[in-house]
């Protein structure tokens, strides 16, 4: 079972990191991280970079894809190699996943058309113009396809899928060895939950960065 | 105000990332990522490098030292320059903070003595008979002293301090945006709640390694 993490320009790192950590530790399973070129790539703090290892034409048939989200979403869509290795993966793969907005970057390859699927919270209406039912659920299963909502949500999703492909025991092990009892000190975490002010400042900086990109 | 996340080898990546996603958020802060070595460190499961952009000796004074954990705790507690280094930057330090069996490693420095701090809960006993205090609680102050319990729990422990350093509002932001809302399809995150059976076998593999580096 080969498992290969999309690594682009400006992805979150929590997003792939998440998931990864969590994922990786599926019995059998080797993980590799794949880009347009092997070397560091820089996540959208700019203060880390993560190592791809192969090209994407080195690992064009991987059993599970994962596509982590960020700012450097937008170049990704619109980047036709990205996208066309993503069609062959997905033409062969048995889950096709993503964290945060990497489920723009799926359905800008045209392949969440009519399915359900989720995202970063912030970009559920940019999703749901893509031809997708984009719900504000945390993980999504639609078939092969399973797509998560903003960052953190990445390690909730590895445990469902470590559930679906190697049983309940081999998630719960997982669960323990990474002591994923979270104990966050706010309930601040979705928008229903955070401040309403906070909620509505952060709506109307997305909608303005939108208006922005579609007028330069 | 300056970050430093240190890497060495066999370290576990989400133990740096999670604290690092979150707490690398905090407004007019900058991270960097130290090791011995400039360049890729790979992690614990050994598909995944990060890149350490400046070594040890280039980031002496920073405001917040962040120690993660993973396998390659044990050769980093016998590592005078690593030591040398944590004495070093704890000496001016605001916060020296940890997640996961990376208490040890502070613990090793001689930063914890007499101290409660915390750990994985597969490392609490060794953490306790270096002469700390070790609790099982998830997130641990003692003075400026905070460490973190088991691999995802760094990302608790940023949303504490980014309270602490820059207000209740802010941590909130950030959970906000890092969609940290958690919703785990299990209820096996510690040994309290994972199924009695797991919890036994692993403590027996532990006791045994910890057996087997003994005689080694």
């Amino acid at each position: 079972m080969q498992i290969a993490v999309l690594l682009y320009d400006d992805f979150t790192v929590l997003d792939a990191v998440g998931a990864y950590e969590l994922l990786g530790r599926l019995p059998g399973a080797e993980t590799v991280f794949v880009a347009k070129e092997t070397g560091p790539v820089r996540g959208d703090q700019r203060s880390l970079a993560l190592v791809a290892d192969k090209t994407l034409a080195e690992v064009p048939h991987p059993d599970i894809v994962l596509v982590p989200g960020g700012p450097g979403t937008w170049p990704a869509m619109a980047d036709e190699e990205i996208l066309a290795w993503l069609r062959e993966a997905d033409a062969t793969s048995t889950w096709t996943t993503s964290v945060c907005t990497g489920s723009l970057v799926l359905a800008a390859a045209g392949l969440l058309k009519g399915r359900r699927a989720t995202c970063h919270w912030l970009s559920l209406e940019e999703l749901a113009a893509k031809g997708t039912e984009a719900t504000g659920e945390r993980v999504v299963f639609d078939g092969k396809y399973v797509t998560a909502a903003g960052v953190s949500s990445g390690i909730d999703m590895a445990l469902h899928l470590l559930g679906r492909i190697a049983g309940d025991r081999t998630a719960q092990i997982v669960q323990l060895l990474t002591e994923y009892d979270p104990q966050p000190p706010y309930d601040a975490g979705s928008p229903e939950k955070a401040p309403a002010e906070v909620v509505a400042y952060w709506r109307e900086l997305a909608q303005q960065s939108a208006e922005a990109l579609q007028t330069s």
